[in-house]
C-alpha cells in the first residue's frame, strides 16, 4: 500500500461544500416500475455529449432499452451477474455504454477511450440525480454474451459498464443485506489520505 | 468507422435540456493570475471524493501545487508539452491526477483505476465551473520526467491528466491560433451518432 493511504479508514460526511447533484448522488438498488420519460433520456445522454475528451474525440457510445421494449430490455437483463439481476430486474431503463478504442481521425488506438467514457458516464448520473432519477453503474455482467447478443464490433468498440436508471422505489421489497447497504451511510476516504500537496 | 458515426459530423447547439454546470464547463485556455481560495481547492477535491467507483475503491490520487509554491508548481509545469506550457503558465493551480491501479483489499489489478479517474474529474470539473474557474485537462506532458519530478511510485500508482484550474483571463493576451479556439462554438457529435436504441 502506498505511504498516503496507510491506516486511511473511509468515513462519512463531507469536507467541504459541493454541488447537491454530487452530495444526492447515490447507487441505490432499489427501482419503481415508473417509465423514465422520453425527454428525459434525451437528457441523460446530452450530459453525456458535452463531456470533455481527449482531442475531442467524444469516444462514447450507447445502447439504451426501456421495459416498454422487452426483448431489447431483455438483451442487457440477462446478461448481468446474478447479484445485479435480483435488483436490476426493476430497473425501467437499462443502458449499455462503450468506448470506440480508435482515433476517427487516424485510426490509431486512443489510450483514453475508457477514461473519457468514465467522465461521460459521471456527466450521465449526476445529470440523473438533477432529474430525480437513480443510476446504478454495474461492472458485474457477461461480456462475452452481451457482446453477442447486441452483435457488438469488437475492433471499433470496448464494452463499458451497463447502467441502470429509473425513478427510487421501496427498499422494503430488496433482500435484506442490500436494504442494508441502501441505508447504510456513504463512505469515503477523508481528502488527507489522497490529496497531496507535495511530492511522494 | 463504425456505422452509427458514418456521415456524422459535430455541431454546436444542445438538443435536450442538461445542467448549468454542464452547460457552462469549458476546458479554456486564458486564465487570470488570481489565485484559487483554499476552500475552493477543497471543494474540487471534495467533488472528486464523492465520485462512484468500482467496488467503492475510489482509486485517484491528486498533487497539487499552486503558484504560492513555485518550486512545487514548476515541477509539474515544466513537464508539459510547449502547446500546454504556452497558456498554462498562467494557471495559478496545477494538479496531476493519478489512477490506483490495484485494489486496496487484495493487490489485484484493479482494470476500473483509469475510468473512475474519468468520473472523479469530471466531478472535479463541475465543481470547478460551479465554483467560477475554469479547468482544462491536459494529456501531453512528459510523463517519465514527471513520475521522476515528483518521484511517484509507478507499482501503485498510474499517472493521469494534469489539470489547469483557474479563473479566466484574458483571451486577448493568448497567441491568435489559441484566441481563435478560445471563442469557437463548441462541437459535439449529434446523439443520433452515438445512441441507439436497438442493437447494431
Amino acid at each position: 500500500m502506498i505511504s498516503i493511504l496507510e491506516n486511511a479508514t473511509p468515513a462519512t460526511g463531507f469536507e467541504a461544500s459541493v454541488l447537491e447533484v454530487i452530495k444526492d448522488r447515490r447507487s441505490k438498488r432499489a427501482y419503481s416500475n415508473q417509465p423514465v420519460e422520453e425527454d428525459k433520456i434525451r437528457s441523460l445522454f446530452e450530459a453525456a455529449r458535452w463531456a470533455p475528451s481527449s482531442m475531442n474525440e467524444q469516444p462514447w457510445t450507447y445502447i439504451y432499452a426501456t421495459k416498454d421494449e422487452p426483448e431489447l430490455w431483455n438483451r442487457i437483463f440477462e446478461t448481468l451477474s446474478e447479484g445485479n439481476r435480483i435488483w436490476a430486474v426493476d430497473a425501467p431503463l437499462l443502458i449499455m455504454s462503450l468506448a470506440r478504442t480508435k482515433f476517427i481521425r487516424n485510426g490509431r488506438t486512443n489510450a483514453s477511450a475508457k477514461y473519457d467514457l468514465g467522465a461521460a458516464n459521471a456527466f450521465l448520473s449526476l445529470q440523473a440525480t438533477a432529474l430525480g432519477l437513480n443510476v446504478h453503474q454495474m461492472g458485474g455482467y457477461d461480456k462475452e454474451k452481451l457482446v453477442e447478443n447486441l452483435n457488438v464490433p469488437l475492433d471499433e468498440l470496448e464494452p463499458g459498464v451497463v447502467i441502470a436508471v429509473g425513478y427510487s422505489g421501496d427498499a422494503e421489497k430488496l433482500p435484506d443485506n442490500l436494504k442494508q447497504r441502501e441505508e447504510a451511510p456513504r463512505l469515503r476516504y477523508p481528502q488527507e489520505s489522497f490529496v497531496m500537496n507535495k511530492s511522494f
